[in-house]
């Protein structure tokens, strides 16, 4: 079976595993542990903050962010599709307690300086005023779109104008830097915080990364506890997570496969395939995409529908050129 | 100074301040209180539905409502420019722990059943699940449309077969009545709740009305209570809202003066004025608002700004033909 | 029927309710409703503060203190059987986030300063930091317990000590003050607000004062809209409030009372009652509360179950001698 | 260093790192981790419940508990010095909207059915309801208590006849079992939901075990995602999670150890030592804890401070009895 359902779905290597059986560890919550401290040392160098904090999970990067950067009662603005308000279980409500305010980023879900000025709400005795603006790259339900720094320089810009923080949702924040083959930190250095996973493209097996200043990063400490994510010896995931931060520049392999796997299915009658810019290969389907996903599975080949008749197909680590081939194949038979 | 701010600053009449020197009044959270009994049952009655319960403002009555319909965690579904999620402090995240996500309903503020549908969100690991759809009616930020009982319900009907129920924020649903002619329960019928407001257009002092099945309002109770909306004697307060539910029919007198303001001020050079369904008149400006507001009041006319080129006037039970001919002479004036 | 359940079913006066039909009103809302502000200005003045805010209930001015003095995420500090506590539907989670931590106050319910120190919980990784101290007074579980000045202050200054602010709920303070013949400002004046009913004792039938700092005031004010507390021309029910203000004597009355009643009450066989500090009558049954309620209806008396063999009566404005002497021989009858 | 601080800080043994590297893994999101699935599928049967899961602390475990066993508004019973209350960061009004009701479980932290009737609180218009029961065993803050499965029984009988779900927090639910010489599954038995750790003296990495029915599982794995506990090939830690549940019989040595070590200090002059029932040792000092704990830490052993005289230590894993005799020899010299 070629599993493209996701990157998340990638097995950590043999380098990875070893290092998560050699970890030094120690207790984390007492910051003991020294695998996390060299990952969270490791990750803030790369991203080029002051500090990071290791999380179980994307979700909890981007939720311990959203609480730690509003007050209980304000408005939250981020695009319409985004991960932290369409995929997290409503937990800006239930975690900060802040409403969401939508902006529609198009195509691509970039988000512009002017949508961020209109979105904007100043407090008053009946309006919550804006708390935070949150921005996704690679984003995601877009198809990977990768925008690139000077936009979210430019979102961001007129978020701090208007005496708003920037946080960064960058599951796949590598995946974008190697797009536009800019260092990672290129594109933090406008926001206030980013979350970057660990666990998807760079094959790490749990973990993201929450980084900023350092006084933010010690206040998402605490709300990390709050949440459930204090660890103890956690440096058995952090270990192969400083592994897997090595393995940026292999994501261009990927990226270069979900545009063979794109042109290969575009080929295909019956389904419709937009040039891909990360990883991230997204197919219009004439049929239900349901249906669709069901012949492909017999066929040996599993994707994730994204609408009624869209289909999403993710490159990674354990797929290799083969099994693009081979995927191409499967779903022509299937289609 | 003729005021044309909000239709919520009308002021009681004699027969309303002579229903509250003489109401008959016990104690409101043992359910004692004559006077706030007999209300809620007009109330009922007026709208069709089993019970009514009288709160303090519309926005508890709109808030009670949804913290009664949802479980934590779940969506609401509203139009982008709704009083329930613009104007009310973020309070569904924090009394009722849920998400918005929002329709654009157009110039007139109108939800389709189609856009009902491709809101809804099914419950999932990842998604919230959508556990109310909030209607409008009339629409205040779109200019105070009335929107038919056909158009609700077929908003509504697209929730209930989705298995999602249906709140509407009817602060002036009788100036949606009075437009449409027809009696306000047909407006009602198609939805599980609605407020409606008792001190806007038909001149009571305070108070709402929220009306629904008789299980619904027994709920809400609690939750009033949860949010501080126990009132004791209320009946000083309530009686006069028996009298203000019997001025509905005058809301026509507000629409046709609405009508000659607009009239007026469309004539005006600087000045774009759309034709009023109901009180509520919007002016777009050449120049901002904000100057154009500030010489009107020195001129002796006030209105509140919607938008940076926007104006909203309101006329109500304390503007007669000619404050409106004087408010046109005066705007002119100013402008 | 002699109705001595509570201090709150008492019907307003001729003057209140003549205050009630005369009352100049505004739009309160935009805090223009000159008799809500003559009310707010009187009460300010008589609690010895900068500034006073007219909320619907007692339970809304203890919650939007609640909410306004602590953070999301701290502890408050209160006394095991305050009414903030038990009886407003665990408001202080829901509303404010905070987590409850609470002190026996043993039979009076009056918290010492060693009580606040060993209660005090600094904010730490674990830990969630005291956020506010709540004091009552009269201490209504207990029975009306008046808690002097200087226990107030002695309570109070440990918690300014480790930087915690204080909020009083003197709903029924003025009982107090009487009590100690004291000023009212005397119990506030160690406080950083305090909320008091109209609505009891004093007779007035809608309402309660929040007072402390004009900056407290000011962001109790958004968290009033936030709950649904913002009301209209709500000067109806603040011109009786103002009424009410005059009335702080009279509680010498149903104190004078309350003493009769429970002499009275304590010569019948089968019922032992302390001497009542207040309004507040509390009487030990032999056999179960409930029955002996049941009978005392019968015989033309009503109270409240307080435990399984406790039942509270309130002395209050509608109850007079007469009554007083009915009252002991009916329920001597019943028992 | 001899490290007696806590049982969190067992570092994992080869057999773990081990297991580690040669997990089978696949994304336990999508339930396709044969680790995790193994390790939820052991101590389902470990702990004679119908399902388990995996998540990433025991502060989440609990937390998720209490959201998924209440209804926002309720309240949740449980001992005064309790983990959940005490030291989860006020979690419980954050995430569930949950306010606690504390019992006095005397020395050994031992709640009865008497206390859980008087604590009880039935759902009226005023009062929350009691929506969960939680019990603590071993009980840490009080000393490690192991309370008997008799116990545990007659307590959660008590709250199921009121119709109150029951939840152990049972972070050392394995010290209990080998003090009592029992099976865990007495224990879990009479509750409807138990977390238990398999970080502390298991001697695991990382995570914890939270267990029930199947529908309560599935429940709480939606709320695990909501908090941020949804981890990828979360089998790299299951792993080594399912070596330290055979280590439960090892905790008898930790016991043993432990004894010996309050025994030792207890001949100590100006410490006061109560025999401990598991592996943690409470020491009553003379001196100030703080200051005690710096001169121990000099000669080469650490504790916590548990109050202001009294100091915490732990055994564990990495202490052997040479280690015992001497940190008895070091806390004399420090003395």
């Amino acid at each position: 079976m070629i599993d493209l359902r996701s990157d998340t779905v990638t097995r950590p290597s043999d380098a990875m595993r070893a290092a998560a059986r050699d970890a030094p560890v120690g207790d984390d919550v007492y910051r003991e542990d020294p695998s996390v401290e060299k990952l969270q040392e490791r990750a803030a160098d790369v991203l080029g903050t002051d500090a990071a904090l290791f999380v179980p999970s994307g979700t909890m990067g981007n939720q311990v962010a959203a609480r730690t950067h509003t007050e209980r009662g304000q408005e939250l603005l981020c695009e319409r599709e985004s991960h932290i308000y369409k995929w997290e279980l409503a937990g800006l409500a239930q975690h900060a307690g802040v409403q969401p305010r939508t902006i529609d980023g198009g195509d691509r879900g970039v988000v512009t300086p002017e949508q961020v000025r209109a979105g904007h709400v100043a407090a008053d005795g009946h309006r919550p005023g804006t708390g935070l603006l949150a921005l996704e790259n690679t984003h995601n339900s877009k198809g990977g779109t990768a925008i690139a720094p000077e936009a979210i320089a430019a979102a961001a810009d007129a978020a701090h104008d208007l005496g708003v923080p920037v946080h960064l949702d960058g599951a796949r924040l590598f995946n974008a830097a190697v797009a536009h083959d800019r260092p990672a930190a290129d594109f933090v250095a406008p926001v206030d915080s980013v979350m970057c996973c660990l666990s998807k493209g760079l094959g790490a097996p749990v973990g993201s990364i929450l980084a900023g200043e350092t006084e933010f990063v010690e206040d998402a400490r605490r709300v990390r506890k709050l949440m459930g994510g204090g660890m103890r010896q956690a440096g058995i995931v952090a270990a192969p997570g400083i592994e897997a931060l090595d393995n940026r520049k292999r994501l261009a392999e990927d990226h270069r496969r979900a545009e063979r796997l794109a042109a290969g299915l575009d080929d295909i009658e019956g389904l419709s395939v937009p040039d891909p810019e990360t990883n991230i290969v997204i197919v219009e389907t004439d049929r239900p995409a349901a249906a669709v996903l069901d012949d492909c599975e017999a066929e040996g080949v599993l994707g994730v529908p994204f609408d009624e008749h869209v289909i999403r197909f993710c490159t990674h680590w354990d797929v290799d050129d083969a099994d693009v081939e081979e995927a191409v194949a499967a779903v022509e038979r299937a289609v």
